[in-house]
């Protein structure tokens, strides 16, 4: 059991779009991730997500609408929504709170679906 | 579906060791709440408890060690591990991730025991 300092942990990688699993609560994981630009279109069918962010401002499109999510803010997505992640400006942070069965992509397999994501 | 600010939520409470429930995520829930001096040593049988500190410092007692936990770290204790916070200081604010069936005081019923946490 040991305490993990968000900061040191969002400099252990770089890659994009990609989350670390940061811990487990339960059936739950939190996660961490870095976006930058457009993600994809997806739900997930059963997975509601939370997205707290820490750096930078994340820009969540709806269909009908986009909620910015800016630094100490967060915003839970209810499973079934179709919606599509968008850093602002250079790259965000994003810590992730799901079910652990939750995939990246939602609905939709591509070249960014991570189905195992790795630990920190 | 709206967002939250953690400074604007945590400014509408001020009690002490009383979690808000500030949103589902299937099973689990995401808590709010303010500690001040110390609580009482408790564990949960079932739950796994994660503690996300955003303002002042968390001193987590164990019964073999402490864990200092400051802003922007996280602790997660596992079910079944006796455990008993402490805010250093003046006060910690500190948000929580839990299953939603986690009462506060865990396996002990006390006058600090929060039966149904109120919302936000």
């Amino acid at each position: 059991m040991e305490k993990i300092n968000l900061t040191q942990a969002f400099a252990t990688f770089s890659e994009y779009w990609s989350p670390r699993v940061a811990g487990d609560i339960n059936a739950s994981q939190i996660k961490l991730a870095k976006f930058k630009g457009m993600f994809d279109w997806h739900h997930h069918e059963h997975e509601d997500e939370l997205f707290l962010v820490v750096s930078g401002t994340l820009r969540m499109h709806f269909r009908d609408r986009v909620i910015d999510v800016a630094v100490g803010e967060f915003l839970i997505v209810p499973h079934g929504v179709e919606h599509c992640p968008e850093a602002l400006g250079d790259e965000c942070h994003v810590v992730l709170l799901e079910p652990n069965t939750t995939l990246n992509t939602g609905n939709v397999i591509n070249d960014r679906t991570v189905q195992a994501p790795s630990p920190l």
